[in-house]
């Protein structure tokens, strides 16, 4: 190694940016890491903040390491309220703004990590910006409804969109005590990504639990009273919520050569390097590489930034790991019901151009006589010509999100159908039947191959 | 096909033997297929019986379909209380007795399958066989202790051996309201086919629940008042249960050309096909292919005869599927933890001349900040020289058995460390960290393969 030490400049210093930096610093003692962090907040569990605020908890309680602890215990130098507005790439400098201060400097690298993650879309309405009116995407956005529930106590709320954020803070504001819940939606299905048979059965969650869902929503305004008026009505409320997807942060790449997609996202290679030699990208700024459909997808999550940050840094040490690659698992939790997926929806194969078919079953949990019962669904997406797995979906008891864990275990080594009907799982009247829910479902795959 | 029907004497009517019945005559229409079972049930989940007494369950919740229903739905003649005392091989007849008429008759067959199971091992002292001392293995096992239970109301058990199923039956004696709880085992460890951290965990967790566990007992008697005697004093009792471990039920073979291991289970290929071109195996009589160690084992368990009986019944039917094996996978709960593990541990990787290592990891099984943790502890074996995975264990709280669901998947396809680090397994906060305890355990082995 030369005598210089090694200079990292991470911008961003959630999931992606300091597991980058925490790499580099583990890897190799004399690096100086810098990273430029525009909140006051670094390394937290935003995915917990629906809970945190329906459990009432302590907003720290989602932070998983403060500023101070990376300076002295990892000698990573932290900056908050420092904000990246350019990059000088010819000089390997990138340009500072101090929010404190409102002073620009300048900083030098010899390594570039961009982890400055997304934004929540907003619909293009009057009164989004109004008092009561919120995203959840940074740490902030959850301390300032918090307050703002604290001090209003709502009694009604507006959650427009439908993806899994809102069916999250449905369960959570009413754990809150709220009573009444709307959801807003502009299409008829909640989650065009899963099979129609999850879709409705979420939506009987819903109804179960007294929540209105509307669909075929087109949004005109907000008032400043928070009602919120569409082409279906004026629905009232006392606190929005918007969950409508998110949009990378990459605007400010805007002058430099770094390569993005049309939204935005910043495209990097298996090892997270973008198109620019001493340029790493990972998290919800940037691509991921997907395994199944064997290119980049855009697949903004929490446990996606914190690997791509982990090899980042790792190869910028001179690691050389390349990614495997997710296979789009996710899961979620709707009152008494838990949604998860790994890999491809039968619309998704087809347009992909496989010829693939969908095996749909219905089965318990537990062991026949076991006298605490849960029930699952499971949807198997099989490839018709090689038998190959190519997705799976469950909706059920809380023994869902593990079992798409096994599927997406299955689709990490692309495995038939036959080779599913193979798999030696648990037998255990607690947790198991004799034919787990997943051969269940493999033994009647099988038989349409 | 001729005209004569298809003949298949199925002796044993429980998982492996009702499993082969049903699916030859799922299809082959026209086949005639007798079953010939010693007692007075058939399709039970037997596994599920420390529940049904400790929950106090109606036993016939236990049962999956009555003999009845196997005549009048499959149309398969189910022949209770009528057992197999010998098998003419050249002649392809079995002689049976009717155990209520005591009569002796013959019966003629094409393909035979023997699904006769296993009994329960007994240690070789005196009183093992008064009223109040129980094995747990048929039905009727359970039944009889039920009936004792409720005559007696038992406040003191003895439980002779550390299995799964005195693990499962201590919690489940607690459940009815049993205080005085003793574990009595010959070895210093409960279970020897765990690593010692785990063993050790499960002890503390007996501890935990006021269990007084007594290791490196030598017995030498039960008396009337069902006090056992041992090297370590006498230990008073109003029940007693011993599960010591299990016996293929497979004497009435000795006259046969049928090949049996040195404890008489039954040697099968892949197509459960035994030795004889038309006699089939499977259940806990027989031994089973293992795909870890590419020859068979004898792991006497439900699901694996469920497995067998399947495929030996859709081979007699012409099918020619080949069994893709076990991995060894179980778990079981003893009070609040939960117990797994699927593959080798350290010492039987070793044992096979694996060059292994271990991996330890506690790690808790929801998000950071979610507001119900629970803990687990993983254990990978490891072989060094590639890094593939020889095996995994875990305990902890209910989500231990899915966990190892997910390692038994990975063993199925000869997954290395490193593509288990690559594994994309939900993060969602209700259910799993953003690095989930396997993902944990994974980056730790892979630094030191």
């Amino acid at each position: 190694m030369s005598e210089k030490p090694l200079r990292v400049v991470v911008i961003g210093g959630d999931a992606a940016g300091m597991s980058a930096a925490s790499q580099v610093k583990r890897r190799i003692k004399t690096a100086e890491v810098t990273v430029l962090e525009k909140t006051e907040d670094v390394s937290y569990g935003a995915c917990g903040m629906p809970y945190n605020i329906g459990f009432r908890g302590n907003i720290n309680d989602l932070v998983v390491m403060r500023a101070n602890d990376f300076k002295e215990k990892r000698g990573i130098d932290v900056r908050l309220l420092n904000e990246a507005v350019g990059i000088e790439e010819e000089k390997n400098k990138v340009v500072v703004k101090s929010l404190a201060s409102s002073r620009e400097y300048d900083i030098d690298y010899d390594y570039l990590v961009i982890a400055t993650g997304a934004k929540a879309s907003k619909p293009p309405i009057e009164g989004v910006q109004n008092r009561g009116v919120f995203t959840l995407k940074t740490l902030n956005d959850a301390r300032i409804m918090k307050e703002y529930i604290n001090e209003r106590n709502p009694k009604r709320c507006v959650l427009i969109g439908g993806g899994f954020i809102n069916l999250e803070m449905a369960e959570n504001f009413r754990r809150l005590g709220i009573e009444e819940i709307t959801i807003l939606k502009r299409k008829e299905a909640l989650m065009p990504e899963y099979e129609e048979e999850i879709d409705m059965m979420t939506k009987e969650e819903l109804k179960k639990n007294g929540v209105n869902l509307v669909t075929g929503i087109e949004l005109k305004k907000i008032n400043e009273s928070l009602s919120v008026e569409t082409n279906k009505g004026v629905f009232d409320s006392d606190i929005v919520n918007i969950a409508i997807g998110v949009k990378p942060n990459t605007e400010f790449l805007s002058s430099t050569s770094v390569k993005t997609d049309k939204k935005g996202a910043i495209d990097v290679d298996r090892y997270f390097k973008t198109n620019v030699d001493n340029i790493y990208s990972g998290g919800d700024c940037a691509l991921i590489y997907n395994r199944i459909l064997k290119r980049n997808s855009y697949i903004p999550r929490g446990n996606n930034a914190n690997k791509a940050g982990k090899i980042a840094g790792a190869n910028i040490a001179g690691a050389n790991e390349e990614f495997a690659g997710v296979v789009g698992t996710s899961a979620f939790k709707c009152f008494e019901s838990t949604i998860g997926k790994t890999g491809l929806s039968l619309k998704e194969a087809q347009n992909e151009g496989y010829d693939a078919f969908k095996t749909v079953i219905s089965a318990q949990t537990r062991a026949h006589g076991y006298p605490h019962q849960g029930k699952i669904t499971v949807i198997f997406i099989t490839q018709k010509k090689t038998g190959r797995l190519l997705g799976a979906q469950m909706i059920g008891d809380e023994t869902v999100a593990l079992r798409v864990d096994v599927m997406a275990t299955a689709l990490y080594s692309n495995m038939t159908i036959k080779d599913i009907q193979g798999l030696d799982l648990v037998y255990s009247p607690p947790f198991a039947p004799v034919w787990d829910p997943i051969l269940v479902c493999a033994n009647q795959a099988v038989k349409k191959v």
